[in-house]
């Protein structure tokens, strides 16, 4: 490969345009609804082989979107990577890099020089693909709460239509943390015959009751919002921004770890010598900060959207839905080589699920690899901790 | 001691009823503004010595009262008690029991038969002390958000004049869990003249981090409610019922710990086979269970109230306001013997904090003992784990 003063960085995918698809038979959902038609918004990476054999595709997590990788044609103003240090790396402000730009690109952990890469905004998401803030086509208006609940299981469904659009049919690997490798454990469960390895990061096979509560008191914070006005604040000029800020603080702190935030804010004071004596004054850091962060996320993330991806990441349960009860009759079926990595701080996706996992296959005498990298950053290690899955991921994949 | 048919229970101090202490002049705040006239209520158990040397004061957490021990005259209808197992404790309901009945008693960890126990409301509270909701003598009307901010260190000074009213000089020992730690902790450094003996449980010298963020989360829950009208909600017939609601899943959440919860909760559904696929029910047990805590505490507890003693506890910081930033000098002029405990699974208020607490007592040559308690049900094993502080307590106090 060559480059020119004006070529992309190095390691870069370049500029990337997200593009759309229209699927007119839309998907059967887990609960009996259907959803006909369908719009699902997706970018590449890399080029397709001839023999449409060398796809990964990377699912995201709970406020993501189709853009992992490269510089968006038109950034967003505010930057849907998550993580607290997403803000410093994004120094160079503007640029609308993807979320998981670190690790998708030449030379990359998935490594476009030798894959194609497929993103696409998950069903129900609120950036291109159809979810509630889409049109209902019974009604010509925003679904809202009519929208169907959802589960990480159609969430694959319609990935899997939208790759057979693309006329692929099997995937070299399902790649993904936290929801994204929910996604990819589905993938490898519901179409074992379609996946030759799935890479979950920082994810599991059912979420803790702990992790059920975080995520049912953030639903719980915006419908109590009165400006969600039971789920149809399209159009209304009102949004229950008070409700989901409260959520993004919640789901924010659960993805730190306690050591990470005494080393980043310890009990500093905002713009202030002594605390101020008033009532509402966020005179902490860590206050300041978490007010930046829900008054960031309101502006680009829809109310509804979470409520529905937080509902569907709480149903996952591998063992319920696909065993029985039972994780290990669950992955009975399962083929794909996996790797799973986890993180020693994560206490939201603790590695003991991933653990679990590994056992469970190991059971059954499948190709199993765990990896627990020992790092501060809690949940969001994944999207932290590039460096350190960047050689696991390419040894995985044989690169 | 005797007891008949229709006397108290063993080890109970029997039905108590709440009185009330006006303070014409009331106290100077560590602001500079001053609350006066004030009220305090308070309740007593056991009996003063005639040397008044035998007095120990109990200091409540965020969501305590006065009634600490014995059955109430008048119990409310939603339990006080924190804690996941307290409604089965109050098993022989309507008998109002005090927050701390367990410990308050004949022959109890404070033993009745040799101490005269005090108990107040705090300053700021919402169960008889002047706070908030109390009419503000300016206007006639309630304070609402004009209440002065106030701090650990003006509940203290609150509970001096109360006791100077009552004739008591000085404490055999102040104890209390939590908040009501940090308030013995104050007392000490306050007043080291009038206090013999401390004993902080389950507390800290300074909130971490990620305590200062979770109190934050449930204030901004509670004043992005609209309907707490920038703090005066008395008497419009609209309180913030929702965003109180969700400051108490937060908090709740925060004192359990995930291994309790998944010991009580597991990932079990609730009146369901299935999940539902509705959009709000609360399907899984532990779901259900934040929607009940919540529906309970709004119906017994102040929102204003929350924010004020939520914002003290979060100011509390000893090396801050006693120390110049330094714990160690904070200390130095402690006197007290010093009883601290804490719990292996509490993760709001770690055994770090303790540990910092009882090394720099022990490098000014104090008395200090620290017991952490191999327990799994996190910040709430103050309120349970009763059975194994008592003798801890007992042989520090001599008994």
């Amino acid at each position: 490969m060559t480059s020119s003063v004006s070529g992309p960085a190095p390691g870069s995918v370049g500029v990337v345009e997200t593009r759309y698809m229209e699927l007119p038979d839309g998907v059967r959902l887990d609960s009996g609804a259907k959803i006909a038609p369908l719009r699902v918004a997706y970018e590449t990476y890399g080029t397709l082989s001839e023999a449409r054999d060398n796809v990964i595709l990377v699912c995201h997590a709970l406020s993501g979107d189709a853009h992992a990788a490269g510089e968006a044609v038109d950034p967003v103003s505010e930057s849907t990577r998550d993580g607290f240090r997403a803000e410093e790396r994004d120094g160079a402000a503007g640029r609308g890099l993807g979320w998981w730009d670190g690790m998708i690109g030449p030379g990359k952990a998935f490594d476009t020089d030798r894959f194609f890469v497929v993103s696409s905004n998950l069903l129900g998401g609120c950036r291109g693909t159809t979810g509630p803030g889409s049109a209902n086509s019974a009604t010509g208006r925003p679904f809202g709460a009519d929208f169907p609940v959802i589960t990480v299981g159609d969430m694959v469904e319609v990935q899997r239509a939208m790759l057979d659009a693309l006329g692929i049919r099997r995937l070299a690997a399902v790649a993904g943390g936290s929801l994204g490798g929910m996604q990819a454990l589905e993938w490898a469960v519901r179409h074992p015959e379609d996946v030759d390895a799935i890479i979950p990061i920082a994810s599991t096979h059912a979420l803790e009751p702990q992790g059920v509560a975080w995520n049912a008191i953030a639903r719980n914070a915006i419908t109590s919002d009165p400006a969600w006005q039971g789920g149809h604040y399209y159009g209304t000029g009102q949004q229950p921004d008070g409700g989901m800020g409260i959520a993004r603080m919640v789901g924010h702190i659960t993805y730190l770890s306690a050591d990470s935030m005494h080393q980043k804010f310890g009990r500093r004071l905002q713009d202030t010598e002594d605390v101020s004596f008033e009532l509402t004054r966020a005179d902490f850091e860590v206050e300041s900060y978490l007010r930046h962060q829900a008054g960031s996320f309101v502006k680009r993330f829809d109310a509804n959207t979470y409520l529905y991806l937080s509902r569907a990441l709480t149903y996952f349960d591998l063992a319920r839905q696909h065993g029985d009860g039972s994780l290990d009759r669950a992955v009975a079926g399962l083929s794909a080589r996996t790797l799973l990595i986890a993180f020693s701080s994560d206490w939201l996706y603790p590695p003991s699920g991933s653990e679990q996992l590994a056992n469970a296959l190991t059971a059954h005498g499948r190709s199993v690899e765990l990896h627990v990298i020992d790092a501060p950053y809690g949940h969001d290690c994944f999207l932290l901790e590039e460096a350190r899955q960047t050689p696991m991921i390419r040894a995985f994949l044989g690169c």
